[in-house]
Order: structure tokens, then C-alpha cells, then sequence
């Protein structure tokens, strides 16, 4: 196991009618900025619950936030909160919604010219707003972490700090009944993907660490599906579980004391900033390309995965790594996500493109070994074709 | 899964050499009160490295606390603070010391006559002193959650305030080299029953969570020998394993959302305050009874147990369930844990005496449905003679 660090003071409130507690959490004289996407929350009745928790506290809204949240939307929150004195930033969606009110937390509060500079000139973030979340979208465990991710002139990048961790988020289940299917799915892979951009690298002997995102990953494996399903879809156990794993997917704890990847998203990022494809359905893409590109450097994790994941302990490693593989890329099709640059109409001709970008962000240098030069990203995006 | 609030905000500081973090964590005007038990610190350098982190901060000591911290010794404490405008507590030690210094943090602020209040009356815990942990021992999960326990005139009894939930904790796996295999097994095996009084309740469908302390218990039962074996004890990846195991045992996140039951403790509380037997010494014996006497109402977690485990598929249900109770009991053993109340020299003369005790502490509807009478828990004892 590595040496770590972690703290995560984010406080969960987790079931059905927890929206309430947000009464205990957010002071009784703050002026509340209610941030929120495109406005579905006003359809479903999640709205009015987070009204109706805020009691008489002073409320103000702001929405538009799309998914992948730009930079240009997301700013012009800024005059909205200093015109009304807002101290308390609510977010109210999906890890869109969480990180654009991460980025505006930031850009409140930040004493310089502009707000770009968060990103662009890793400016220090001094002060933040405080934020908390009422989440509707299970997906990206931003809710309880320190991160988030905005993009530009197609550019998605990520920022942090610890001054942007979500005081508090609730989770409560019943709000995801009202999700499409293709969020669903989407919501499914991102975590699993989460999952295994901390696990899949090489062994450190981070037993609890491994055993916690084997449970995850089996854990969505197994209510993905059930989530997708009519006959099961409104059982809220399964959103529950599916809600709890994408939370600790990403809140730090597996990640703690072991390697990280983070590869596939960082390629699906240069994805998503050029081509506008939904995040998760850029990792379907590039998760299996890396797992094959880098299956040397990964193969001890690849064959546990195998074994403890996929139950595949026949065969030579080769072939159980293989098999491990074409049954992760199963499974992403099984939540009707595509698993290669074909199914979003992306082909060859394309590659170079994105191997700039990659160049022009500086991710020269990926994976847990930071041996993911341009010319490995080359060779996965030619696998993913 | 059943609904719940998680919060918490320990610091983690993780590996060899991470002592030193201290020195970020505690302020730098603090006077702190360094909190220890027998002495061994000085001993084996730890107590050097604490000095040394804590640089130009005034700090004092107090020593002594025993295993199952008597009140008459943590309230000795209290004049060194009061004379030293002490603001600071760092424990330095296993579960009993950081349970020693929860009651010091907050008798040292209570406003009442008689601190035992805080137990015997349930007397509000209205401020504490902040606290920071350097763990020695890995066992009790103390070391990041917000429960105590101290003894007075054989009665071992709980208390807990979210003021006393330390703001940090340092876990440096090279500090538990100098160990007695006492330690060792009594460590391993009291983190082992803390995960399965949240896990072998009733079935709530939380996969998480389960699988999460699956993990767990798997993980204490594969380096838990090792940490005994000549071969292997002072391997420090073994260590460490264990170590991270004990705190995510008690940290409240794997009994977020399930079922918790207490009985073995409960019982075991009142073994260790009337004839002065080892925490661990006590859930050796307590818990394998209680799964005997319980295992109508534990069934389906029984058989999971069983095989997740310990792999046994095999035979009908009720020979996995024995089995699986079986190899627990041999784990404990194998640990050189008692399982038996004649292990330790008790028999049935005693039962009454501790009923007894039990009744008068209020104790009287225990389990995770509150169906474990006074009555029930003499069968649990009787089963254990």
C-alpha cells in the first residue's frame, strides 16, 4: 500500500425524504443561490421539496446548466450573486449541475481579472462559497469530492481544491425513477469506470482497497441492468445501491493508498470537449481500448479483475484477460452505451485530432506509470476505432 | 437498504513516517496534552517522533491509562489541563487511550459537578477538547469515530458525542512492529467482531455495504495469521492491511444504512468489567454464541457469510451455517483468542452475576430487532460455557 492522505468531510444523507435535512445543514440566514440544469427538477417536484425545505430562508435560482458544463454558462452566475449578497451556493442535478457550482464557488470568490485563470493559469482558489448538493443524478461522485470539470472552446478541464468539496450532498433514491434510460446507463458506466481508473493499474497489495472496488464493480454490474429492466427499473433498492456505489466510487476512499489511471478519462475528455459526446459513452469507448493497449503493465490487476469480478478462472491468463475484457465491453453495451469511435461516427481521420489536443493540454505523460506518451493515446484511439 | 446520515471528517494520515504530519494538523499556539498509557512509547522511538513533530508547541504529558480506561485514572487528567491551559489532546496509543482522551475531552469541558454524569446520567456534552490520534494499536476503529468506553466499579460503559470524533488520526503500519501477539490477536479479532455485529443482522438488500465488510473480514482473515507468523509478522504490507481493516471496521461507514446488532459486545462489556478479561478476549467468546443462539433470525446473512467468506456452498443449510460458525471459532483460535467461557475460567456460577449486570445497565433489549431479552442473553452464555 502507498503512504495517503484522506479526508472527506462531506456529510451524506442517504434515503427516501432526505431532502428535508437540508434545513439542518444550510444556515438559517443564508441567501441561497439554487443552482440547476435544464429545468426537470421544476417537472418532478424536486424543486418544490427544496423549496419547501429551505422554509423562510432568501432563495434565488439560477439555471441553464448544461451537461459538460461550459464555461461561458456557468459565469454568468457571478453577477446574480453579488447583486443579491448570495452566500451559499445549492446545487441541485446531476455531477454537472455539482461541478459547474463547484466552478462558480471558485469563481466568486476569486480576486483575479478572470475566472479562466482557475484553469487555465491554475490560479489559486483562496476562497470558495460553501455548496451544498440535493443530487438527482447518480454518476460522477462529485458530490463528494473536490473536483470537477468545465470546458471551453472545446476544452474540458478539470480544477480542484478542497475548498470546493460539497459541505453536504443528499441522496435519495426516489429522485432517480424520473432518470431516461440513457442517463441511467450513462450514470452506471461513469461509476464503474470511476471504479476502475483506481483499481486496474498494479498491485500494491491494497487488499481493502481492491476488495471495496471489486464490491462496487460487482455491485453495478448487478443493479445496472435491473436499472434498465421495466420489470425492475422502479425498485428503489436498486437505485439505492446504484446510487450509494457511484457515490463511494469517487469520494476518495478506494483511491486512497493504491495508483490511479485515469487514461480513459482523460482522453475521453478531449472526446467530449471536440465531439460533444456524453461523457460515460466516451469512456465505454476508451476503457476497453486501454485495458487491451496496456494489458501488459496491468495484468496481475486484469487477471484478479478476471477472477474476482467475472468469476473467469479457466483458461490461460491470456485468454482470461481477454475474456475479461469482452465481458466488460458486454456489459457497457448491455447499457446501451457504444464501445468503439464507429458507433459515434468517429473514425481514423479523427485520431490526430484528438492526439493534439491531448499535446495541447499537456497530458503527454498518463496512466499510473505516466507512461501513456501521445503515441500510446495514438495506439488506443486506433484500438478504439 | 434502510435510510442514514454518514459524516466523517477524520483526517487520515497514512503510512511510515506520517507522524510528522502532526505538525499540520495541531495549531501551533496549541498546548497540548499528550496522552499515554504504560510507557512502551518511550520505549520504541514513537514517543521521540511525537516530540519531534510537535516542535517549539508547549506540550505536557499525562500516562497511565489502562486497557479499558478506568474513570478514576482519565479524571486525574483534569488538573494537569485546568493548571496548563491545555487546548489540545493528542492520544498516543491504542483504543483505550483514545477512549481515555474522548472522556477527557470531555469532562475537562463539562459544566456539571461529576463528570461520571456524562455516562450515568447521560449529562449533555455540550464542548470537548479538539483531539488528534497517533494509533498504536490497530483494533477498536476509536481512532476516527465518535464512541468511548471507560469503566468504573466493574461497570464498562458507552458514551459518544460527535465533539469527540478526533480531527485527525496518524496510522504509521511500522509502529505495530513492536507488538505483543497478545495485541496482535486481540486487535484483529476486535476489529473482526465490530464488522460482523453491522453485517450479520437481517437482509436490508445493502450490496455495498456487505460487500464492503466481506472485504474487510476476508482481508483480517488472510494477513491476520500472517501478523502472528515469525515468517511474516513484520512485514510491513501485512501490517498495514490490518491496520486500515480496524479503522474502516468502526468508522461508521460499512453500518451506514444496515442493521446493527451489539449483543456480543454488550455481553462482552459486562465479562471485561466484572472479572477484568481483554475486550477481544470477551467477543471470542460472546459472538460465536450468539450466532448459535440467534441464528433462526441471522439465516440468510448466516448462509452469505458462509459462503462469501468462507467459501462453504456445500451441504444443506444448515451444515453451511455450522460450518461457517465453526471456522469462525477456529479463526480465533487460530488468532489464540478463547472461545469459551471455561477458556477463561468462568462457569455456570457466573451467569447470574453478569444477567445481573446487564439488567442494570439497561440492557435488556438488545440485537438489531431488540429482541435479545435478559433471558436470551443466559442462553447466549450458557451456550458459551
Amino acid at each position: 500500500m502507498l503512504n495517503f492522505s484522506f479526508h472527506n468531510p462531506t456529510s451524506i444523507h442517504f434515503g427516501t425524504g432526505q431532502i428535508a435535512k437540508l434545513n439542518k445543514e444550510i444556515p438559517k440566514d443564508a441567501n441561497v443561490l439554487i443552482i440547476y440544469g435544464g429545468g426537470s427538477i421544476k417537472k418532478n417536484g424536486i424543486f418544490d421539496q427544496v423549496v419547501e425545505a429551505l422554509g423562510t430562508r432568501q432563495w434565488y435560482e439560477f439555471s441553464g446548466i448544461e451537461p459538460n458544463p461550459s464555461y461561458d454558462t456557468v459565469i454568468k452566475s457571478l453577477p446574480v450573486i453579488a447583486d443579491n449578497n448570495v452566500d451559499y451556493l445549492l446545487a441541485v442535478g446531476g455531477g454537472s449541475v455539482v461541478d459547474g457550482a463547484k466552478f462558480i464557488a471558485a469563481a466568486a470568490e476569486f480576486d483575479g481579472a478572470e475566472p479562466w485563470d482557475i484553469i487555465a493559469k491554475r490560479a489559486r482558489i483562496a476562497s470558495a462559497l460553501p455548496i451544498g448538493v440535493v443530487l438527482t443524478l447518480p454518476a460522477t461522485g462529485s458530490e463528494s469530492n473536490s473536483n470537477g470539470v468545465v470546458t471551453r472552446h472545446g476544452n474540458k478541464l478539470p480544477f480542484g481544491n478542497k475548498l470546493l468539496r460539497p459541505q453536504f450532498a443528499v441522496l435519495d433514491p426516489q429522485v432517480t425513477l424520473s432518470l431516461s434510460d440513457r442517463q441511467i446507463g450513462n450514470g452506471i458506466v461513469d461509476a464503474f469506470v470511476h471504479v476502475m481508473e483506481q483499481y486496474l493499474t498494479y498491485n500494491v497489495n491494497g487488499k481493502v482497497q481492491d476488495r471495496f472496488s471489486e464490491g462496487l464493480l460487482l455491485t453495478l454490474i448487478e443493479e445496472g441492468p435491473k436499472a434498465l429492466d421495466n420489470a425492475t427499473k422502479d425498485d428503489l433498492e436498486v437505485r439505492a445501491n446504484a446510487m450509494w456505489s457511484a457515490t463511494l466510487a469517487l469520494n476518495g476512499l478506494i483511491g486512497a493508498g493504491v495508483p490511479q489511471d485515469w487514461t480513459a478519462h482523460m482522453i475521453g475528455h478531449e472526446l467530449t470537449g471536440l465531439y460533444n459526446i456524453d461523457h460515460a459513452r466516451t469512456l465505454s469507448i476508451t476503457l476497453p481500448a486501454v485495458m487491451k493497449v496496456r494489458r501488459e503493465a496491468k495484468q496481475d490487476k486484469l487477471l484478479q479483475y478476471a477472477e474476482r469480478v467475472w468469476h473467469v478462472v479457466d483458461g490461460t491468463e491470456d485468454q482470461r484477460i481477454d475474456t475479461a475484457i469482452e465481458l466488460t465491453e458486454r456489459f457497457f453495451k448491455q447499457m446501451n452505451l457504444p464501445t468503439r469511435l464507429s458507433d459515434i461516427d468517429l473514425d481514423a481521420s479523427h485520431i490526430d485530432t484528438i492526439v493534439e489536443k491531448l499535446q495541447q493540454h499537456g497530458l503527454v505523460a498518463l496512466g499510473e506509470q505516466r507512461e501513456v506518451t501521445p503515441e500510446i493515446s495514438r495506439v488506443i484511439l486506433e484500438t478504439a476505432l
